[in-house]
């Protein structure tokens, strides 16, 4: 039985009527905030990767292949920022900033559940240049506008800084290396405090350390309170993460988004603010996802261009929605009007109308099969064609066509045709 | 240094902003006649496609590799049509007839050059279902409607039957297994006349036999003329293909559809017609071409189900038609205003202003770089957008803001802004 990798998945219309309908609010959304579309290949060079994901992603989750033609080793785009950072690096002479949006798919080993799939689309949006805190500021609005596109009310766009965390690591805990920390962290939603709190243990930290670690990650809630509360910290870092969260809190002036100490982000080029989008209601969890990585295009070029972003992810946004009952797939087609031949000899007329019913824009089907009235109105009905147009041979003679929807039903000239139709669907 | 791989393409924003307009008005056309969107995985199993598109597509072209975390062999799919084929067959389900479209990349291991890629898109629209010749012309209707989208004018749609072929062959020339003979002769157009009768030759064809193959190449015109010439052949192939061929001619009535028996397409999977448009002017050769392929279906599921359909290569249209001047790369972004903070302290305004336009639905950037007001200007010029918007001391004491296009220049309220701005774009 032929059937298709694990992971992977069709999409009849209905699921890519639907989905692309998602992906043009969207992509709107990116529009208005002066987004730029952009594309990359999906196949890269496995070396442009090597080194700058992280281990979980590079050993367990990239496809990673030898192409026995052009004998190179490639792999499958993993996610939409490297590629960006990788084309910054080949082209410098990109105007700063750069804005792009790139919505395209993805792939990764990972174990298939609702809402995570081998083969997956992603939606991100990027500035390339600006290491100011209104870049970061700008992201977090497009993401709560995103928010409001699809009606979400009760949901909390989590912040946090990575200097912040050093910093405080580095003084407080005399931290050098926080990664394996945040490697821990990340898994809190997954494997809970008890989980993060042996993971560490097992790092070889003392029980004590941990505990302190475990404290900090509690901190969250209204930034002005928590920063007041950490100005103490003589360092460096703590001052200036502070300084640009601040900066960030005052352009977003918007309640929901909140400080979150235990928010680190898997991915290891983040440099700065990190943030993330978590729906409370419906319990859907986190939407989206980003943070700024001033050093990621420098790994590629020598020479670090600031730069931070968003990524959407449209796969939980669809599949939640679907069970909830916010998207339907009850467009099972675009078709708007399908005509109906009542005879057969009445067919070749219909393709005459069917023709000029497209000319006027419409979207339109005929019999293709050569059934009898009932059966093609009965596929028409499957299609969900919101007009019936039938003809025959008392149509035929006089060049009208009868229009039938659920409210109506009309005989016109096929010169009325399209404004009839016109009021049918308005 | 890093790159990418070889045929493999970055696309920034103008290469973008093209692409989809593009695909946008080719989407309409398949919508108009009724198809509806459609996606597949990118990757199938190897097992999948093995015998099914051919030696030199398997052998030559395309990419096969181990997937070492699941120990598959997978391909990056070669063209739209199989995994239709390989969808329909899980899926019996399906109300027939299922138009589809799908507009996805693609991957072949070819020799890159302008309009050749190793990853590229196609647009393919098929109706599976019908095996009547009105499925054909609704096909070849579409066909035409995109090229007069793309205000092609001097262009030729050629159409041949397979089975008119075969027949033929068989009845006249004794010739049981006409594939090898195709594959020669599709590359009538790369390697010449002198080229298909050396490779004729070399295949073990007496030198008549490749006189009267050839002889047979040159057949083309008005399809009444030659139907009538072939009317002597008492083959059943041969008769129920110029029935087909007629049916189709009548149903399109457009003089750029002509006979070509030299017209045989590469794929294996063909079984009636088979069709190829050609632009004669400008020269760009041939944009778009299909067939039918009763039996592809059946191949996977052992129950053959008809089916035709087209692929539109918008590589080719979008390279020549760049070279011709037809498309630009002048739209840089889709950014219609910028707004120019003309002293720092107005920033704070600047991104009122903007979140205001940007709910307003405007597609609106402002500065990120903290530059001054003639290096904002720079940079919005390089945009190329479409109006300035700029806002000083003046503008945020008033509660107002001077727009600036090539034809005009006003200070308006903010509330009054967006019917400004409408009247500028529009």
């Amino acid at each position: 039985m032929v059937s298709i990798p694990r992971g992977f998945r069709d999409f009849p219309p209905p699921f890519m009527i639907l989905r692309k309908r998602i992906l043009k609010e969207i992509e709107e959304v990116f529009k208005r905030y002066g987004f730029d579309p952009f594309d990359t290949p999906t196949l890269e060079f496995w070396d442009t990767v090597k080194g700058k994901l992280g281990e979980e992603a590079e050993n367990k989750l990239m496809f990673i292949f030898p192409d026995f033609l052009s004998k190179e080793w490639y792999t499958l785009r993993y996610e939409l920022t490297f590629p960006l950072a990788r084309y910054m690096a080949m082209h410098p002479e990109t105007p700063l900033p750069f804005k792009r949006y790139h919505i395209g798919k993805v792939w990764r080993h990972e174990e298939p559940q609702k809402g995570r799939y081998r083969e997956f689309w992603q939606c991100d949006a990027d500035t390339v240049g600006s290491p100011y805190p209104e870049a970061d500021a700008e992201i977090i609005r497009l993401n709560i506008e995103i928010m409001r596109t699809f009606s979400f009310n009760k949901y909390l766009v989590k912040i946090n800084d990575r200097r912040l965390l050093t910093g405080i690591f580095e003084e407080e805990l005399s931290i050098r290396n926080p990664v394996p920390v945040y490697r821990s962290i990340d898994k809190l939603d997954k494997i809970g405090e008890e989980g993060v709190r042996s993971e560490l243990l097992s790092k070889g930290m003392s029980s004590s350390l941990v505990d302190r670690i475990m404290d900090l990650m509690k901190i969250q809630g209204k930034f002005e309170e928590i920063a007041e509360d950490l100005s103490g910290i003589r360092n460096e870092k703590v001052r200036t993460a502070l300084d640009h969260l601040r900066e960030i809190f005052s352009l977003v002036n918007d309640d929901r988004l909140v400080f979150d100490l235990s928010l680190v982000r898997g991915l290891e080029y983040y440099t700065g603010p990190v943030f993330e989008t978590v729906v409370k209601e419906p319990r859907i969890g986190s939407l989206a996802g980003g943070g700024r990585y001033d050093k990621l295009i420098g790994l590629y070029s020598g020479k670090d261009v600031p730069a931070t972003g968003i990524s959407i992810g449209i796969e939980r946004l669809i599949d939640a929605g679907l069970e909830l009952g916010i998207f339907s797939l009850d467009d099972r087609s675009y078709t708007q009007v399908f005509v109906v031949s009542v005879k057969r000899e009445s067919w070749r007329y219909a393709w005459k109308v069917a023709e000029l019913l497209r000319n006027e824009g419409f979207y339109v089907s005929l019999d293709l099969m050569r059934r009898n009235q009932s059966n093609q109105r009965e596929y028409a009905r499957k299609l969900g064609a919101k007009i019936i147009a039938f003809v025959g041979p008392k149509e035929e003679k006089e060049g009208s066509v009868t229009l039938y929807s659920n409210e109506m039903r009309k005989t016109v000239s096929l010169k009325d045709a399209a404004k009839a139709i016109n009021e049918i669907i308005s």
